[in-house]
């Protein structure tokens, strides 16, 4: 008899870069494990550092900016403060102007996600308001981690 | 020639029991909208709110916490502080020992929501950490919003 | 033999203006009360909001900002979620480019605040980060509540 | 004509511990830096890291429990996700029940804290909520940083 298979996003291998995560006394909550929505905010963090360091997304004054319209977490083990953790990331799907990522969440060194997520962004003028095409660095950047 | 139909879960009609919600300065990020992570916060306080309050639930020293094992938002209009909100909650499913949720946040008074999320509670026993039936009192209260 | 006098900055008398607040789950951290840093939220969400709705601040793209140069607190009794809350607040001091608040935080209705606060903002040119006077209109507003 | 002294408390040298602090895409408020709030909770993650790591305290289920009394910081100059930071803690005043801690935060590598705080932390009974003489690992662990 085999066990269930894991969902493989869960699995290590199933993402292409890993930003170190250091937890908050008040990432827990008052069950004492990092708080639900905590997660997404790890999610927000990662994705966005990849935009800015490597695909030059300037934040605070760029005219391009990028909105989330959904997003998910599956959660398969608790994690607590003051664990340290890992965020990995890849793109799962890039179109013109939105992009699905994977997330992930691991305690230190592990090889399984303590929490599975996904999202979508969507790359829209800061002044207009509509949606427009992921700028071209942004767009070299986000195809290496597909 | 007639509009693509809205997702009916962003109707106000959906939801059963709504919450005030004040913004905060912070819940704003640095596009000036409520942050997509902050909307999440928004759903937890309201069910637990419900729970607590309706369900007689004891977060303090009760034998059984709710534990969320997924979630997901749809975003569609954005938010800002000051802004004053509200929560609408219903229960989509009422199972032994979990319950899936759907959370509507609105501005106040509108018709349609700003966001609509969905998430899954499992009662745990708080010392031993495996699933238990979903206490009566809470099990009632659910079952009047469903 | 008479109590120790308690500090009047306690009193519900000392402050001029109220604001609700709906606590929320994750206010509250493992010890079951919320977490000393989550008064500061409040302060800053209580103050900003008089700024803006009655002293006309545009937080998203006015000329002028204010930062925080300085804050503290002084906590007398714990809160915890889902308690309401209100936030009072007054002007200590107004001077030319910064003003001192103190901001109360009273459990729904209370006389004694169960924390108190001070924090001092400068306003400050957006573009040039340079002090500059407070606007006109900012400055009717706060002489309002000295 | 000598610069004005700066407080000392702002020197790297002022501190005896160290941690690192990964900044979050929401730690920027509305005007892109890290908000003033969030400070306050690197100041109790750190300290709290050291109560946990160095000096025993069990923060999930032991008999005492640390209570934030009272805090302040100062802000110097803003800081900003993405970047990497630190917290120096120190030990001020060690008192029976009680201390008082120094907290800076620091761009990574910095000699100069962009923020200096303090806070008092008293020990207090879990189940009776009055003051208790601090554990003897804790205070051993927090007589080596003063």
């Amino acid at each position: 008899m085999s066990e269930p298979k894991l969902d493989p996003h869960f699995e290590r291998a199933d993402y292409r870069v890993f930003y170190p995560i250091t937890t908050r006394w008040h990432d827990n909550d008052i069950y004492g494990h990092v708080n639900n929505v905590t997660y997404y905010s790890y999610f927000d963090s990662a994705v966005n550092r990849y935009l800015i360091e490597e695909g030059g997304l300037d934040i605070h004054s760029g005219e391009v900016v990028a909105y989330v319209v959904n997003s998910s977490c599956d959660y398969r083990a608790p994690l607590a403060y003051p664990q340290q953790l890992e965020a990995g990331i890849r793109v799962e799907k890039l179109g013109n102007s939105s992009v699905v990522y994977r997330v992930g969440i691991f305690a230190g060194g592990e090889q399984l996600a303590s929490a599975s997520g996904r999202f979508t962004h969507v790359f829209v003028g800061r002044a207009e308001s509509r949606s427009v095409s992921i700028p071209e660095t942004v767009r070299q950047a986000l195809s290496k981690i597909g």
